[in-house]
Parts: C-alpha cells; structure tokens; sequence
C-alpha cells in the first residue's frame, strides 16, 4: 500500500484527526451547577464588565482558529474549503502536539476577500489567534492585512509567514557553514506566489545582500509593468541589477536557490552556474525542483528539501506552534516583524556550531523542544518591544 | 463561599471548560506524512470529488457549532457573544459528555441577523450542525428560519426547541397522572419570548385543548394589534374563548401552568383558582414564579421547576445532545417536528408507569442514558420519513 492509500485508510479510521473534550467534570447535580446554571453565570459577567478577562475565564488564551478558503490547498490548487479540511485538522493536530495550542479548523464558503475578513473578523472574539492556511495570493496579503488591522489578537498567515522564518533560518546556519556573509550573497527564489513573496521580504529583512525573483514570466525587474500589486512590488525591492531572463540566467553566479514552484525546474547546469559552495533549498513538494541527489551530484554544497526522507527538512512545523504558543503566553495584540526574526534566530540557534554540517543545519521537524525555544524567542521579543 | 464564588473560582482553575485534542499520533516521519503531508493530499481529493465524503474523512460527522450573539444570555440579557461564551463552553461540556457529540463554541460579533445568518452560513461546511443559543427573540426566529431555508445541515435553537421539547414530555407524563386528556387541558404560559413561543407551539402540536399565552401586556388575544410578528402569530392560534387580561385571569381554571418569565409572579391564590390536579412548571431561573414548597401548599398535584435541588428538574440537557446525537448518526439534512416530537415522546417513555409520580415524571437530568433513547428515536424518524 502506497502512502496515498495508506493515508486514506487513516484517515477513514480517524474519523476527523481533531476531538473537541470537556476539561469540567459533569456527573453530580454541583457539577451541573458550576460548569452551567446557575454557576456560570458569575464568569459571564466579570467578562461583560472586563473584557480581558476571557483571556482567563474561557479557553480563549490557548485557542487559535486556523482558517482557509480552499484556495491552495498544499499543491493541490482552488478545490474550495470543504475538501481542505483535511489538511486544516491536521494542522490543529500539529499546533496542539507540538506547541500544546488547541486549535480548530475552519473553512469559509467564499472567495471575496471582504466577505473573508468580515467573517473572521466577526468571530475573532471566540479565539486567542488566526492562523490563517492555504488562502491564494495576491488575495492571502489583502485578508491578512485588513485582518491585521481590525483585530486586537495575532493573525498570522502559515504558508507565507512560516514559511519565510523557517527558511530564514535554514539560510542563516547554511551561509554561515559556506563560510559567506548575508549582506554579500545573492539569493534566487523561483516561485512568487505567497509563499515565495514572503520569504523574499523576510530575507531582505534578515539583511541578504541580493535578491532575484522568478516567476512563470522570468525575472521580476524594474522594466516590467505587473499587474500583481505584489509582483509590482517586489520589482523595486529587489534585482540590484535588474537582471532579465529566466531561471537559468538568475542562477548564474547566485549563492542560494530558493524554490517554491514546480518539480524538476532546476537542471544540473544551473547549479553548475552558481557561485561557489552553492546552497539550495528546492522546497516544491513532494517532489522538489531538483532531487536532493542530483544536486549534490551537480556540486551543491547544502540541499534542503520539503521532505522528511532527506537530510534538512525545511518544515514550518518548526515555526507555528511556538510562535503561537509565545505569542498567546503574553498575549500579544499581533505577531510582528520583530517577533518573526527572534523565531528564526531562535530556530538557528538550536544548531550549535558543533552540529552544523552540510546535512544538519535545522532541528529536525519531529524535534518537541523547538516550540518551546521560539515560543520564548517571540515571547521575550513581545514584552520587550512593550518596554 | 457560595455557588457564585466556587464557580468563578473553578472557571479560573478550568482555563476553558474544553480543549481540542489530537486524535492521530504525531511522533513518528510515518506519523507526519500520513496525518498531514504529503498523505494528506488524498482524503482532499476525496472530497473534492465526493464532498459527501466530509462526513467520513473530517470531524464534521460528529461536530456541532454552538453559536450565540450574547444578546440573550440566561437570565442576564444583553451581554455580548463574548461574555456568554462560558455558558457555550458548558453547553459543549454537555453535548460531549452527554451526547458524545464533539462541539465548538463561537460567538458573532453582531445584532444583524442577516450578518448573523451570512456568517454562520459561510462556515458551516466546517460543522455537522448547528446550536444556535441564547440569541433574543423575535430575532432568534428569523435568524433560524433563513438558516434552515439556505443549510442542509440540522439548525437547532435550543432554547426554544430544547426547552419546547422537554416540557411536552414532562406534561404529558404530568397529564396521564392526573388522569387527563391532553386534548381537554388548558395550559397558560407566562412568557411570550423564544422558549414561551416555542413551547407554546409545541404543545399545540402535542395536541393540548386549550393554550393561552400571557405576556408584560397581558394575555394574548386577537382584538389586540402585535408589533412582535410571534405575537402576533400566536394570537391567531390560542386563546380559544378570546379571554383578556392579566396572569391571573389566565389562570382561573387552567389545568397546567408553565412560567418561562421571572421570579415570584405566581400567587397562592393564582394556584387555588386552577383546575383540579393543578400542575406547575414555574421554570424561571434560579428562581421560579413559585417555589416548589408554595406551590405545593397551595394546592399544586405536580410542580416541575428548572432547579436540580427540587423534584421533577425540567432541564434541556435531557433533549439537545441526544437531538444532535441522533441527527448526525443518520447525517440528517434538519430536525424536523417529527423528530422534535419523537424526541419528546422518547422521554417521556422513559418514565415508565410503575414509578411514575407526582414527584417524578421526568428521568432525572444527570442520566446518561436518556441522549441514547433520544438520538435512537430522532434517527428512527428521520429515517422512517425518507422512505
């Protein structure tokens, strides 16, 4: 039985990988009388008159809403919310093993970004956080933005933001072991949809000296008009250059491949094009723009894939429990972009010098103990910006 | 201390009255690859193909919304969606530990019942079923019917049908011991809001003779004009000789009193001047329109009231996680009257002739076993309609 049946034949079994469970005793007639009528009157109104106080009186400290609208579902595309519910359970399934987050799924029935953010937005007082999952780009940065702007509690966008920590992170130990200095290297990203977009933003901000974005169109440069606000965006931060052409020719001479687009994009003779000690991080899954064989064999130096049956697994698994778990443990009204760098330093962090090698440059996703290092990463960076 | 202060005390203990736990291990690769990616790929296909399928591969099968907008929160009122989410906490305590039924508690951040119905509307893919709870009426009826016309999933506002549904079983059990005849009784109700319309509807369904309503304006009668579009209903279907005034006008001869108003409202003399074998539901919370002891000197055959320290607890918990429960175990497309009715009869069927008396016509709120008999009959009615 291949993985595809065998996952099917869990998750028939499962019946839903999430269970909802009472944390209150109801067998005696004082049981009823404290978790419900007439008890629970009393909580109810120390909420009406102090609003903060769901932060203790509810689950609502340890809650997070991991929503999607169906419209990328992992590489699957626009196959609506309904059928992304698998994916969205065993999220919540992760946040609440690996961060001890509760967490519940949610799909809305629309496409309309507004509709999106009103819908969320009017629910929000039922959660501690948003995770936002698998919401298509450009429309993923209009509801997150707007969701950010009308909401007092963390909303958090996975696929893009997790995404960019955890390869910030990957990119950091990798630069170091190659030996090279962020500020000098030249980082190509293929793929500028939410995923690629976000890393490449969280990149500049970690201080890389260049940065190549490639889409199915070639090289984002300055003499392109984009429809894309993103893309028209990207266009003035990056391409130092303003490089034309196509994937091969952003690799020439580039130090690290990031890749968030499609199988086997990547030929040997790119890699071959790089600069020295090439890195490459071919993350399209399950099956990366190059093979973690074949890049070695065409002279990568460090190759970190999507997949857990190859050395440097670069899984935001290793993002999003902790930033939440952080980021609820002080209540924090957002997660912001100071909070994002302390995770990925955090998450490097957890390599020591003595451990890095070319095959071990991020924990292992499966590693327990890295939720809690981010969560007190971007908890400490929280209070502190507070300060 | 008293039942306010352990209350508060255990819900700040509790930290949320639920949790949302994993069902499928994650400790493994194996584990990872087949909960989440890439294995999870498959059940998503699954459903996009087949969104039937949802009812197999998700939680949804067994998932219940319990959705409030605070404007009607026990006997509290007005305290927003926020400050009543620990009574929705309690509510899914109930559901599951009773019902085995898995529900999630949401509060709407609005007073528009279209925005209301819109919202829950756009995420109920994510559910099985829907609770809807302590919304006030009359908006509570139009944000049900419009809910019930646009989902093919069970809606169910258990304040009114909960409530309806277990005051028909403890009447009819009530009736038989008086020796009467449902068809000959004249019941008043005190309190023409969501319950009082609902359990006045339901009784007439039942088949009880007579029904007179009583509100602040006095006793429901067709010469008058309702602003309130229940009101106005409801005066066209009871008060069969037209009668006018106040509570105690209504009550003069009537053979069963059910209060869903406030406290203290009834009189020793209200009480003498019923029918013989006068019964009494003074359900107002916790303190009923009389108390049990005074209704009882006054006359009073049986008193039924919402209190568990009493005889003859009249408590929803006996009708909504076996409703639920039944409607989702034949994936139920709504809970039709039939099964409201078949609900009811399945109660009262549970008190059986030899121990039925004065001080027991209702199975006792803590046993367990009455969400069985519940959902058993509710699945059969479902199904027995479909053929």
């Amino acid at each position: 039985m291949d993985i595809k049946e065998q996952a099917l034949k869990k998750h028939y079994e499962w019946q839903g990988k999430i269970e909802v469970v009472s944390r209150a005793p109801i067998e005696t007639r004082e049981d009823l009388s404290l978790a419900y009528t007439p008890g629970v009157a009393q909580p109810c109104l120390e909420i009406a008159e102090n609003p903060e106080l769901s932060y203790k009186l509810t689950r609502r400290s340890n809650l997070v809403a991991v929503i999607t609208d169906g419209t990328a579902v992992l590489g699957l595309g626009d196959i609506g919310g309904l059928a992304g519910m698998p994916v969205m359970e065993g999220k919540c399934c992760l946040f609440k093993e690996f961060g001890g987050v509760d967490a519940f799924p949610l799909c809305v029935k629309s496409k309309d970004p507004d509709e999106i953010v009103r819908t969320i937005e009017l629910i929000s007082d039922s959660f501690g956080g948003i995770n936002l999952e698998d919401i298509s780009a450009p429309r993923c940065f209009e509801i997150e933005a707007k969701l950010k702007e009308r909401l007092d509690i963390p909303v958090f966008h996975d696929d893009q933001h997790g995404t960019a920590i955890v390869v910030g992170a990957a990119m950091m130990n990798a630069v170091k072991l190659a030996g090279k200095k962020l500020g000098e290297i030249t980082v190509v990203i293929n793929g500028a949809g939410s995923a690629g977009i976000a890393i490449g933003k969280f990149l500049l901000k970690l201080g890389i000296g260049n940065l190549i974005m490639v889409d199915i169109g070639g090289i984002i440069n300055r003499d392109e008009n984009y429809e894309n606000p993103a893309h028209s965006e990207m266009s003035k931060l990056t391409n130092k250059n303003n490089v034309k052409g196509g994937l091969a020719d952003a690799m020439r001479g580039a130090d690290v491949f990031v890749g968030v687009s499609k199988p086997n994009l990547v030929t040997p003779e790119m890699v071959k094009s790089m600069a020295d000690k090439p890195v490459l991080f071919p993350m399209a899954n399950p099956n990366p723009e190059i093979t973690y064989e074949l890049a070695k064999e065409s002279g990568a130096y460090i190759v970190g894939t999507g997949r857990s049956d190859y050395p440097n697994q670069i899984n935001n698994v290793l993002v999003f429990p902790g930033v939440f778990k952080g980021a609820l443990s002080v209540r924090a009204k957002a997660i912001t972009e100071e909070m994002k760098l302390a995770a990925a330093y955090a998450i490097a962090a957890l390599v020591t010098e003595d451990k890095l090698s070319a095959d071990y440059i991020i924990p292992s996703a499966l590693d327990k103990s890295v939720a809690d290092a981010v969560a007190k990463a971007v908890a400490d960076e929280w209070t502190r910006s507070r300060k």
